[in-house]
């Protein structure tokens, strides 16, 4: 990271201090970048290469091990396919599981707000227990804060989870080269359309249901078949657009997508033209792309549809001529795909 | 944690899902034990022994590990002394070497306002920087999310880490015996005291700092003196009062303390009486007790005043008859410490 190399030609202005945080410094885009790029990464200086993940890997005598947290603020707390409690678990889990380790253990921070429900808490640990257990993880150290009435919105999760490395090769977007395959393991868009179905209270013909699930099987599954994975990412906030071009601008390649290889069921489809989003932006809960050589996509795609009927090879790394860029082969032509420069669907994790 | 002993005869009456989250949930109080008995214990049943202490330990194939979490919601932000960055890695820290641990790596999870300002996250993020550098700790991974206007305070931050159990023997209040001495390693009060003056814009005439500090230097150096580590507590929320009765009902002993050897400050003890609160309980963030075995008291004082010049003696273990008790002689007798039922300071950490 201090090579120079993780700042790359689109690296945005210098974040400024006069500046307020706003809605978008949250969302994954752009400006999240430059508060990362801006502000953490010159502070915490000795951090691993890739800063931009959402998880360390470290030793600690016994192996390589995995070290990732996030913070969940979804709105509203229960929605179709999960609540804040799955989401935190899974979340967690899937960030390790993307640095090729399985959850040995979690940790889970409350912020609750003063008058939140104690009912209310009670179904989200239960959910919360649920998912570890369905992920074979466990909870083992908390803590409880409580805010004012007006400081917080009920309830916030902090977790963080520490995982054993299973990958017997480093995985990262700089282990990535030209000529790799880019697999995605599902259908995308369902986590932020059944977010943004259940905010708005939209009434679809058929309901969407959030994917939010553990991915550590198919990441075992891949690695226990022998796939050579150079790098794995979930795609979270930003969705599939946005985890590739981090990848590209990390690894310092281009890539080439082919959209009709890229499934979005149909409800979500329409959805997302109803809301005016595009499903490529969409965060996702259940859903990550592999990138391998060549030679094992064929593999790696069948090990990911005994997971998802709709797992797919959808593009190939290329050389990155200047920049790193990102496009997709359309029906009408080729696009670009860019960082989000504002907030698309504020709240979604 | 199944053997029935961590419900002693004090044990709350269950937590009523009708309820609803007041202040006092995060007390460290009473409210706090009540959630965490009637809804986490037993959510998370594996969870280790000891499920009211800040950190568990695990183990990953080279040596056991400990792992913590806390969110931090202070206000203000910067107070004397500290600021809530500093407090996040000081306190994060802490949590480990209380289970007798070298931090190895962090987390930092933030939870931001949308409006607050930038040069004020710069300031928190400078500090905490240089309180991770001071302690000897690497921030390796973190997490960024912002909510609406009046949906949080400005800034929380949510801590996680890991670190490399040093003590070779269990650190634990079930290793508390009776006969074993409680050594305290400072003067009380200072944290939760600038926390006050400082929200109530009081002017004392000694200004009153934090003592807001890394914990590791004397447990290791406790530790490198071959004295015996039964137990250790830092006395945070709660202060010193709720950490040893905590330990003595997870000990399930009692403990005779000699109010004369316990020191606070002058502006402290000031501070406290305008303000009616009582400095057993009042939160302190670079201050802990360490139980041992009686034979190797004097060596721990005499190490720990290395330190401080307030460390000392405070009392001794008994067995429990009955109840877990701890009683404190006082000039005008013998005073019975409880457990905070409501919120005495919310907030302070």
């Amino acid at each position: 990271m201090n090579d120079g190399s993780m700042f790359p030609p689109q690296c945005p202005v210098p974040l400024d201090t006069d500046d307020t945080i706003e809605l978008a410094h949250g969302g994954g885009g752009m400006k999240t970048r430059r508060l990362i790029e801006g502000l953490f990464r010159p502070a915490f200086a000795h951090a691993p290469d890739d800063f931009t993940h959402d998880g360390a890997v470290f030793e600690a005598g016994g192996g390589p091990l995995a070290f990732t947290t996030d913070s969940y603020v979804v709105r509203p707390l229960f929605f179709p396919g999960g609540d804040i409690g799955t989401l935190a678990v899974n979340g967690t889990v899937n960030d390790l599981a993307m640095c090729g380790a399985e959850a040995l253990c979690l940790s889970v921070g409350l912020v609750l707000e003063e008058g939140f429900a104690v009912g209310q808490l009670r179904r989200v640990v239960d959910s919360l227990r649920q998912a570890a257990d369905a992920a074979g993880v466990r909870v083992v150290t908390g803590d409880t804060k409580v805010v004012e009435r007006g400081k917080g919105d009920g309830l916030y999760i902090a977790m963080a989870g520490v995982g054993r490395v299973i990958a017997s090769s480093r995985i990262a977007p700089q282990q990535v080269r030209p000529g790799d395959a880019i697999v995605l393991s599902g259908d995308i868009g369902r986590h932020g359309m059944a977010i943004m179905a259940a905010r708005e209270g939209l009434g679809f013909e058929t309901a969407i249901e959030s994917d939010c699930a553990p991915l550590i099987d198919p990441v075992r599954a891949l690695l226990a078949e022998g796939v050579e994975v150079h790098c794995l990412r979930d795609l979270t906030r930003g969705g599939l657009a946005t985890a590739l071009i981090e990848i590209a601008e990390a690894g310092q390649v281009s890539m080439s997508l082919d959209q009709g290889a890229i499934h979005v069921i149909e409800p979500v489809r329409g959805a997302c033209e109803i809301l005016g989003l595009d499903p490529f932006y969409v965060a996702n809960e259940g859903c990550f792309v592999a990138i391998v050589p060549q030679r094992d996509a064929a593999r790696a795609v069948a090990v990911l549809c005994r997971f998802s009927g709709h797992a797919a090879l959808i593009g190939r790394v290329e050389a990155a001529e200047g920049a790193a860029i990102v496009q997709m082969d359309t029906i009408g032509g080729m696009r670009m795909l860019d960082m989000l420069s504002g907030e698309q669907l504020p709240r979604i994790c």
